[in-house]
């Protein structure tokens, strides 16, 4: 699969611009499921069952499989997901940053062992930091640009000479590295100035928002922010607030009636095609 | 163990300034280890057994690990460190960056699973992504600061307003994140000049030095610029060449040797105490 032909076929044949992020948390599933020596992998997979059809991509946040020891159900996941949804994009959520020798590592962990389809890494490091994820040809590379988080203004919102870091890591990414094709940025929906400011940076480059749901970012401002004028352009991510809709039973069916109304809440913003 | 105890104590009991990157490489293994199921953990374990009393700390890189599936190679290897060498601490090199909610989980991998004393961490996502990791209150928080890639100087060298990039970070981390004394920063060997100046930004703070040995870092140069008044303050890594220092069966004295000279080539440029 070519990541950003897959996204580019998803926007337009599916009509959708959500991203559905898998962030389990095993303290929140429901009672019967936590028991259950798979759980994290079955849980993601009823997610990702009863949503495929109303995402563009699916996002896994490598840290909370890690932290419990699951890096086969992430993998189990995964190949699920390009079994069962193949024309289903996976951003694997690293946000991996080394110099060339370990980045080379790290590209082989997400791209060779997990089979992602892209991956986010951070910019700090420079471009050489980012090369060994571009030589896979067919993958994704999204590079954290504005972040939803407080403490993202400590660093991203220091002037640098006229423009602020986020907006030099965009013109750099936009007119430096991505000369492959294979880039994106990521850019918290918390900020809808700036991610208006991004698009008329970097033209028709997808972005990643992470930052509605739990973190209370706007789908309207988001949207009218960060589409391009044929309607697309974004993957705005959702992952708490689908995941845990509902810690009973139901939660199935609670996750897929809120990825729906999201889908429809992005969908009714967006320019028309 | 108290990361910034162990450390001092180490450079005050062991008289060395040296770290050793565990970066394991299987294809560069000799031969008769390459076919060994545990051929990670034994390879790594043989290096840290003959170096132990010439390191201040040890520094495993997660990305080796990862792409070889080998998690629990990594676990078992620091699980040895804390038994045998137990007055040694162990950084996960590992440059993690995320919003508060998923550091929280990185610092579980790194701190509850892995059992490290301290993490690499990256300061793009400003200051509450490395909040989750300061509250394990033993453990140390190595920043980011100079890196020692050629790209390293994309973002690092920015003008921010009669500053470097990296020096604004020297500064934040020095003044402001590092209310706790848990904080330390990379600076890459590659740049002596920067190192000097961030050792006047940051007071005693410790800098963890890569770059030197196959990144071509001069010794001298590195240990003038970085050292306290005391001739402490340094962790300066060394993988690559220590560990593929032979390619036969005698990699462990070889590897010893190298490391052997290696601390003796720091010590020699260390003011007196």
């Amino acid at each position: 699969m070519n990541f950003m032909h897959a996204l580019s076929a998803a926007w337009h044949e599916r009509n959708t611009l959500l991203c559905v992020g898998l962030d389990p948390d095993p303290t929140r599933f429901p009672s019967p499921l936590k028991e259950r020596p798979q759980a994290i992998f079955e849980f993601c997979r009823a997610i990702v069952d009863a949503t495929a059809d109303l995402v563009c991509c699916f996002k896994p946040q490598i840290a909370h499989f890690a932290a419990q020891r699951a890096e086969d159900q992430l993998e189990a996941l995964i190949q699920h997901i390009h079994t069962r949804h193949p024309m289903t994009p996976v951003i694997l959520d690293a946000k991996r940053g080394d110099i060339g020798s370990t980045a080379e590592q790290y590209a082989i962990e997400a791209f060779e062992r997990f089979q992602a389809d892209a991956i986010t890494v951070n910019p700090y490091l420079g471009r050489d930091a980012i090369e060994p994820f571009l030589s896979y040809a067919d993958k994704g590379v999204i590079l954290l640009c504005r972040t939803s988080n407080p403490g993202g203004s400590d660093l991203q919102l220091l002037d640098v000479g006229g423009e602020k870091l986020y907006e030099r890591v965009a013109r750099l990414v936009s007119t430096q590295w991505n000369q492959s094709g294979q880039c994106a940025l990521v850019v918290g929906a918390t900020f809808p100035a700036e991610i208006a400011r991004v698009r008329q940076l970097t033209g028709d480059m997808p972005l990643l928002v992470p930052g509605i749901g739990a973190q209370g970012g706007d789908i309207e401002s988001t949207v009218k922010a960060g589409c391009t004028a044929a309607g697309k352009g974004l993957m705005i991510n959702s992952s708490r607030a689908i995941l845990y809709a509902s810690d009973g039973e139901d939660y199935v069916a609670a996750a897929r009636s809120v990825a729906q109304r999201t889908r429809d809440a992005i969908n009714r913003y967006r320019p028309g095609d």
